[in-house]
């Protein structure tokens, strides 16, 4: 059944969902056993109907007039999500963002497990980074091969020699941190983060009135 | 004019719009000079007539069955998102995502200008972090008002501590890059870039099939 949930979503629902998930993880963390869908949906700077609405694409969750319980909403979506179980990641670059991605609590908490970061500046490989060895670009198809890696994240300003590395050694999974857009070749899916347009986003709405 | 189209784009549209702007500043600094609705829709992941939509809800631009001069279309984005003149920013916390920013050349293009970084370790003030000199919490006041500060950029894991601290200095616009959301007080504008909802919705497309 999943399946069909799954096709009916838009990449807007989707990314909502996405973002309720993160926030009942939250309030998972702070002991938050129950949570109707208006306060959730006020938490989330939305109205309940649109969040009703959301949840409904997925098979809907709960009972209506019922609040949400935070844990069985939790477990149903780490099931949507494909995160019930570990999934397995590498980071391109020792870089800002790179670090920040290692202290984000919040990956690790969603069962994204980073299994390594991978570097193409010679200097760097053996190194220590944020207790990580950097590894060369050479022993990454092993790397991939042995943990069952899936996503190649990519934390270079500059994407392209990355994706280039990270689709030869057989990722299909790309999570683009850089400012650049990259068009995804055949058979590859890629989710670019695009970190500026979102401070366009605040500058634009703080200058509505 | 420029405000009632303002006021009818939803969140939503927005935010691709200014997904369109950063990649029209790509094309610009490669030296396109000119794209039709379809090629940049394809290269968005979207469809042309959506971008057409998209683009009406802020006054349309260009003539049907012309292309777009980069250029022009990159003016009217700058007029229309506030950042045809400086927008100055604060980074809160010397982190990998306050490094991560300074390097990123698109805000610099989008004429963001951080004009300093505030953190709350005592150990750190007067440091130089990626060229700039970690200013403390006391000496942020003084600057807000000399440099004309809009934005406050949130760079710790935890956000409470430096929102407090943001807002107690008369910050109106707050960029909230940790994974945890925070209500907005009463006249201030958070953004949450919630950098786990991507990833999670990376996971999803990609087992789509």
């Amino acid at each position: 059944m999943k399946n069909i949930f799954k096709i009916s979503a838009s990449p807007v629902t989707l990314r909502r969902l996405a973002e309720y998930f993160c926030k009942l993880i939250q309030l998972q963390k702070e002991n938050t056993e129950q949570i109707s869908s208006k306060q959730l949906a006020e938490m989330m700077d939305t109205n309940s109907s649109q969040l009703r609405q959301d949840f409904h694409h997925f098979g809907g969750f709960g009972k209506p007039g019922h609040p949400y319980s935070v844990q069985n909403l939790t477990e149903e979506l780490k099931g949507i999500f494909n995160v019930d179980e570990n999934v397995n990641i590498l980071l391109g670059g020792a870089t800002g963002i790179a670090k920040a991605l290692i202290n984000n609590a919040t990956l690790s908490i969603l069962n994204f497990n980073i299994k390594g970061i991978v570097d193409t500046d010679k200097a760097l490989i053996g190194t220590e980074f944020e207790g990580y060895k950097i590894i060369s670009t050479r022993a990454l198809k092993r790397l991939i091969e042995e943990e069952n890696i899936k996503i190649g994240v990519i934390c270079k300003p500059n994407p392209a020699p990355m994706l280039d590395i990270f689709t030869r050694a057989g990722i299909k999974g790309i999570w683009n941190l850089s400012p650049v857009y990259i068009q995804p070749p055949k058979g590859i899916t890629i989710q670019h983060e695009n970190l500026a347009a979102g401070l366009l986003t605040l500058n634009y709405s703080m200058n509505l009135d």
